[in-house]
């Protein structure tokens, strides 16, 4: 232990709750006691300011492919800084960052940049509805968008609220959710190709966009099915609809996004998370036709777009420099390394004779405390209690093994993590797996 | 000339038209023939890739009171970058940039970071509806709070489709925006104190708050008068409604905000641009009680809310570096220095003979092709002609004269400034008044 001076997260704490809300300025990382805070981090470890060393399996919601404070990142950043961080003019930065997102996927023919995943698919959204000038968008119940609105609905919903699978509920998760956000949003139970086409069906003339994140990380981190994203195309086809993939998690799963396991494109695909390097980024790309709403040359603007920070070069050289280095090798050793990890952890799970499975795609799995992994949002649906034992789970991994997960008990892997850290955390997991095995056995 | 290496803007920016939607990220920066791309910037000059220098007036749409590459902001980031910039735990510069921004005014008790003022806006409304269960807002005419649909209503309405003063349209920005959207926005005029009470008293039952920007650039770039900020929070407090101020832009008029001005203090402020000493970010904060609805410890969280990026410790370190900098007596300074610098463009127009007059407020002012200052929307709204004239004006002071100000003739200062910058603003403005004044006189 190598307590900074004086310094505990504890009283930290305390200071904070006089000033934000809870304490926190993001819910992510509120926990009870007292959220913990940071010193300094490199590579997978983090060092927290009472002078414990954790190994990072979360990168900040998966949004650090490369882990912290990678030297070539603080390098071309440093740089930039020296010679501004914003301009009410353009950079090359941009420029070269967009040419080289835009030579990832045959999908991509233009882009803009934004601030977050949230402005990213804000954006996407506003788009559909310009190109298409129809009002709703269909979303997968329990699947997470970001904070727009529309994006929110059902991203939480519950068996008291969630209604028919025929015809899943609009379910806000705000309160005070204006009625017309509501009833503009259409709600079908993700990879459920019949259902989901009849319910599609009954609301033809006014769905702007499907939007779909192709391995929803709240409905279970599964992916989406060929036959489920091709059935979806083919409908948008036949209805002036656009198929809108949300990337913001999964462009991390393989070089080109999730997006390059299907047979057809995307019209639109929002980014963010990792295509920053660790700095504040999202981004919208498609079709040029459909990016076309956005262009300012056009006789009649439809869709005016600005942003103080986006593209700014900051994010963009950060961003750039961090997607070079996750070149083809890079993604396939990476994803390598974590199908390595899920190997182990199953070797854990049967070790401990632990009623866990996992689901998951490129470097990011889910674990979940059911022994067959969940195939629906509805599957994945944890009770209270179940909350409240993968709480205590997290809990242990934390404050004993100094393992950092997501809540939900995920990994976002990154290209700083070795074999090193992939033994710790399956070594982690089995003792683990083991404390908790008798509350486990008595789950329903 | 120092051009660099055989760069150039014109070429880059055929490179920059493969890739992004017009060639651009941001439509603000747009420009015919071609956007300029800035190779490094230093206080408040600017270089491009063709080896042009610039005085900046604009400061990346107001965002940098200290001008661009500040030592202290630079050298406080650096050291952050080697310890990461973004984690999924805590740090103290959240903390403590929380702990001074709370401190700057009595309305601030509690405070929660965003990426954008976009999303610090949204978050605002979305407070302001979960707290009141309400779903409507209510903004003024033109005004210009973001990109979230809501806040975006009206922002450009024209003589075409603005209707009747006295209860005018709710308008659309972009297009395919839903019906609901439009219906929950209620348009008032801005400081017309008899006009907006009738307008609100007529949707008294569902208004969620009142959104004002006690400075709007887009209106005209004059104050909201005492009478009519407290005519709106006396009736807010007995409507069940709530006061919101956008200080996004504003907040950089004086030590505690636009709001500083008056003798109420809003329920909600939301903040943007200068907050971020040059880095992207956004604020929400006010009344403890209000801000309850985002406590993730409350039994009901009526706003859960996160942000992959929110309050990361780039952001905020640059931010409380750039506010500490900006104390009582630089504001002082600042603000002095920009009435120095309106006396002295009133004394060009004097010289030049032009019907141009001057708005504004602390350290930003606006010009308008007209004799007398234009108190309301209305009377700020530019023809054709006259936007043609501006921008013909605008393309004068950047290509000749080599000053960067923003496309509305409006000047955003920051401490970086002289009174030889100053000097070379209205001897450039003198100039370009001379060259238009055929044309101005012939204005309408």
């Amino acid at each position: 232990m190598n307590k900074a001076k004086g310094k505990s997260s504890n009283a930290l704490y305390e200071r904070a709750c006089n000033v934000l809300t809870g304490g926190v300025s993001r819910n992510t990382i509120f926990r009870k006691p007292h959220p913990y805070y940071v010193e300094r981090a490199k590579g997978s470890y983090i060092t927290d300011i009472d002078g414990t060393e954790y190994v990072d399996f979360a990168n900040n919601m998966g949004s650090l492919i490369h882990g912290h404070s990678h030297p070539a990142i603080v390098e071309a950043v440093t740089e930039q800084l020296k010679k501004g961080s914003a301009f009410t003019m353009g950079t090359e930065a941009e420029v070269a960052y967009a040419e080289l997102l835009i030579a990832r996927s045959s999908g991509f023919e233009k882009i803009r940049f934004v601030n977050s995943g949230t402005e990213a698919v804000m954006a996407m959204i506003k788009a559909s509805r310009a190109y298409t000038g129809k009002p709703k968008i269909a979303k997968a119940e329990g699947s997470y968008h970001g904070t727009y609105d529309y994006a929110e609905m059902s991203q939480t919903s519950n068996p008291e609220n969630w209604g028919d699978l025929d015809k899943p509920n609009s379910v806000p998760l705000v309160q005070g959710t204006p009625q017309g956000v509501i009833d503009d949003v259409v709600i079908f139970p993700f990879n459920d190709i019949e259902r989901t086409l009849n319910i599609l069906e009954q609301n033809a003339e006014q769905i702007a966009c499907v939007l779909i994140d192709p391995v929803p990380h709240r409905v279970g981190l599964f992916p989406a099915t060929n036959e489920f994203v091709e059935a979806i195309y083919t409908w948008t086809r036949k209805n002036n609809a656009l198929l809108a993939f949300d990337e913001v998690i999964s462009f991390r799963v393989n070089y080109a996004g999730a997006q390059a396991a299907y047979k057809v494109n995307p019209d639109l695909t929002a980014m963010g998370k990792i295509i920053g390097g660790g700095f504040p980024i999202g981004a919208l790309t498609g079709k040029s036709e459909i990016m076309q709403v956005l262009d300012p040359r056009e006789k009649v603007l439809r869709y005016p777009h600005s942003g103080t920070f986006s593209a700014n070069p900051i994010s963009t050289t950060a961003g750039r420099v961090a997607m070079e280095l996750f070149d083809e090798n890079a993604v396939f050793s990476l994803n390598t390394l974590t199908m390595k990890a899920r190997y182990q952890i199953e070797e854990s799970i049967r070790i401990a004779d632990v009623p866990v499975s996992i689901t998951g795609v490129g470097a990011m799995f889910r674990m979940h405390f059911q022994a067959d992994a969940p195939i629906t949002y509805r599957e994945t649906y944890q009770t209270l209690e179940t909350k409240a034992l993968i709480n205590e789970f997290l809990d242990y991994l934390f404050i004993k093994e100094n393992i950092i997960m997501i809540n939900t008990c995920a990994c976002m892997l990154a290209t700083a993590h070795t074999q090193k850290e992939i033994d710790r955390l399956s070594e982690a997991l089995l003792n683990g797996f083991k404390l908790i095995k008798p509350k486990l056995d008595q789950l329903d």
